[in-house]
């Protein structure tokens, strides 16, 4: 933990964002309609690390795609809600369904939709280049973008700050 | 508004061009013949937060592709015009089907077949690297390129400005 | 033209590399065999706008991949020579048969392969990300990188230096 | 060989990981389930030319899929070592087979699971963007990230060291 990082030490989950967190916001979009996303490697690995040590991870999206679902369940994340209109609902019903304590919540956002799910977990974080609006609420802001290792950058820092990684 | 930014306080139509402003100007070529891009995910958002508020969003691009049409649908944009060969001529056609004053359109552009309507238009942006052409006569320019967030600046600034964001 | 430019006024063709110049180097690899490259629509935009004003444009590339000669032929270049192994002889051959001074030709290439050819013809050029033999030899260093921007960066001064821009 | 770079003098061989070294770490996620990733001219340029000059260029990664094997051959490239769960034991069978002596080897990769191999190579490369505990221990640190040229940066300092480029 450096000087100007948060307290990590009461994470015990992260939830994510798909779009600008676990991408750089980029749809390469098809003429079938398809909407090709590009995923980060890093951040794959600090994904598979955090599950194989105990840490929980859940997604939540407001899109739904096939390729998607497929990265996700190749990373292990079983926890995964597509189509998420009021994700602030769907941090809720989490939290139920897995007897969490918000306060040992991360949550990781990039834009409005994010906010107020950003505001009921204990901690926030946001990729470099999130919204104004997102950057100004964060508990930690990296220094990476997103789909540019910003998942890695905070998963890795926190497992670090407990001794896990 | 913050010092260095015109007088947004008019805008009341967002007139875009694609390529190289809705996206970064790549289009990644297939062997059938079909050109992809890619498009941002926060510049979606304040596409469909603009039109939500009543902002009136509309699309000239002198390309034609399926994919691209989808896209702008998805976010909710009616008036897409594709093939434009002259897109001032496009443009006074919209203003007078829509009943505008020019005054409060904002023209977004990149390159020199898009500098007639911005010189039309009451207001113009362009993304950081647009064209050198473009850059001196825009009204505003960005902080972002272009597929990087340059459409989500512009709208973000404008609604903001007018206390709608 | 500023200071520092070299003298661009004999400049009446242009000879260009396609990986690493028209686009930036990256081959988007397919489990079918595809490989698919982003061309720069601000390139596209400069080298339509010398073939109308005359300038000759050729290509010359190592690949020889479908979509690669779509794209080519969409901007209107009819001079395409792929699977070039040699791409002195390729330029040697060309100048022959437009019956063109060596002098009057500009070569646009990035990498050892391209070495030779840039010695031969009039003028040479590269991207910034060149490699490091290549931009020891050019005459003209461009500020962007290949595919993100360089061939317009060199097409436009030259077409400016000229007043046909 | 600039001052800071280490001894290459004593490289025979190059060991390379996929992701994150010969790609920028992206993965394009299709819904077919296709994995697609973006390799770099200049560095297939480089492995091109260490191959014709008789050093031996082995791959290790974890990953498989075909159009990795596909892009590897085009370049020459016949030790390819697929599904790698333990990368050093890998590198140890390359090692026996080939009857290499570590010390002649350089090992380049990113991310922790390459970590043991790169211990036990003679010397060690990784990209820019390499993750943190990797950049610690790397005997050379690229200045180019994954994708964008490091590989091509460490073929190219190593044959110029010892008179091959």
């Amino acid at each position: 933990m450096t000087p100007q990082d948060p307290d990590f030490s009461h994470v015990k989950a992260f939830v994510l964002d798909v779009d600008g967190v676990l991408t750089d916001g980029r749809l390469y979009c098809f003429n079938d309609g398809q909407q090709v996303r590009a995923f980060n490697i890093k951040d794959g690995y600090a994904i598979r690390n955090a599950l194989n040590k105990g840490y929980l991870v859940a997604v939540i999206t407001a899109k739904d795609e096939e390729s998607v679902r497929m990265r996700l369940a190749q990373l292990g994340i079983q926890d995964v809600y597509v189509g998420a209109e009021n994700k602030l609902h769907v941090l809720h019903h989490y939290l139920t369904t897995k007897v969490l304590d918000a306060k040992t919540v991360l949550y990781m956002g990039d834009d409005i939709p994010d906010r107020e799910a950003m505001q009921v977990a204990g901690m926030s974080a946001c990729p470099a280049d999130a919204a104004d609006d997102i950057l100004l609420i964060a508990s930690y802001r990296c220094f990476n973008n997103g789909g540019e290792g910003a998942v890695r950058e905070v998963i890795e820092k926190v497992m670090k700050a407990q001794g896990n990684w």
